[in-house]
């Protein structure tokens, strides 16, 4: 990817562990919903995702979007989500597509799946020796109406890519956590997402060749509920990390996987 | 179900459909974007959906839903099935479980799934000679911003199903015509649904035990893409109309299915 590279929601987590692995890598432009504490290292701009002149300015000139933006909370209210999240990605692809820009990387969540989770799998689904696996193929299964709006994302994805050739990989992102996976939280080390495996993943969705895709975006871990398949398989996405290898915030440096 | 029907989006040709078939053998209570131009036969009130108070009136002391309305114009700009399709959706059910109403029925679309017509597939997936079947269990994938809409209705059914308990049944509703199935159009020949199937299947929605559901809403027509298994298998529907036993607009008695 040589063109410019847009990132909106630069502000988050998400954003952050993607811009420490891959900061130096890309033209980054950066889109912040709130004016950043620290002035960035590279160009960017303020601005809400339903404001569709300011879309038009972000999307100008960029060769591919990570497309970040929203509210990220799990329990925020349906008027937000529609808004922010469901309104948002849909006047986000809009101004992609026209102004020709060839790949749009959403982020999407556990969230869009988190239904899944039924009192009847847990918590076995989330143990190292429990082979129960999501792998993108199946509908939608969302916990919440945050995961009803990332389940639409993917949707608006779907419709972009076929109607208008742009390339679009959605990206369920598990846990993302920097330093250590979550202490005493078996579901948050079945999802766990380091930050070089995030920055990795991402760079891969946008090197790689492909049309359409939906990933699951978690480490290798031991434990896990996520196929990697898709994500090795159509991304070449190579994990480095394993919530297995941590006990609580140590890392366990000689740690044999046992699965 | 003996207490009365909700069903919204009244004036509608699939309401009409609803109406001609079951008119007798439900207490129905009507919901309709703008006054009827004749007095209906049954209880009505006129209103939005994304009018939170209307739409808790109107589920007032319902024992099931069938959710029609909505912008239903394949060409529908996103404003506004963002906003009568997906949000009123979302208001519709979360007035829904609040009153305890055990049953939805959602009019789902084959724009849900329109862009699986590829160039490639077409017009051969038309033909009662190829055996190309959609099921349901397919991810969506909508040819326009409406098939969106749809596709996100279906969503927020499952995640109301999953954390609510109600009985939801999505039906991807094929190509309805009164009389005659349409002519010149193997398409349309394809999905179509005559008044007299529309109505029994809705009334296997109504009747049948099922949990979440996800079915095509067509006739038996020999012509066919989607497949009938899941409608006839959880719901019993069995249709009796065939859009092979038409020449033009005349119904041919002695016609011998082929396939």
């Amino acid at each position: 990817m040589d063109d410019p590279v847009l990132l909106t929601g630069a502000g988050g987590r998400v954003g952050e562990a993607i811009l420490q692995g891959l900061g130096e890598q890309y033209d980054w432009r950066l889109m912040y919903h709130n004016p950043p504490d620290e002035e960035p290292d590279h160009e960017y701009l303020v601005g809400d995702v339903i404001d569709e002149a300011v879309v038009r300015e972000a999307v100008d000139g960029v060769g591919a979007i990570i497309h970040l933006a929203g509210d990220p909370r799990p329990s925020a209210p349906w008027k937000s989500v529609l808004s922010n999240n469901i309104d948002g990605t849909q006047k986000m692809y809009e101004a992609a597509v026209e102004a020709g820009v060839e790949r749009f990387v959403y982020a999407s969540s556990n969230h869009a799946v988190g239904a899944f989770e039924t009192d009847e799998r847990t918590p076995e689904m989330y143990r190292a020796d429990d082979d129960y696996r999501l792998d993108g193929t199946e509908l939608p299964r969302p916990g919440n109406l945050y995961g009803v709006s990332k389940a639409t994302g993917e949707v608006l994805g779907r419709y972009y890519h076929d109607e208008h050739g742009i390339t679009v990989c959605n990206v369920r992102i598990g846990n993302l956590t920097e330093d250590h996976p979550p202490i005493d939280y078996e579901r948050g080390q079945a999802m766990w997402l380091s930050y070089p495996d995030c920055a990795h993943l991402h760079e891969r969705t946008l090197e790689a060749d492909y049309e359409y895709e939906i990933v699951y975006g978690i480490s290798d871990n031991d434990r896990k509920y996520y196929s990697l398949e898709r994500a090795k398989e159509a991304l070449g996405y190579e994990p480095q990390d394993n919530s297995a290898e941590w006990d609580g915030d140590e890392h366990v440096a000689d740690y044999e996987r046992t699965v």
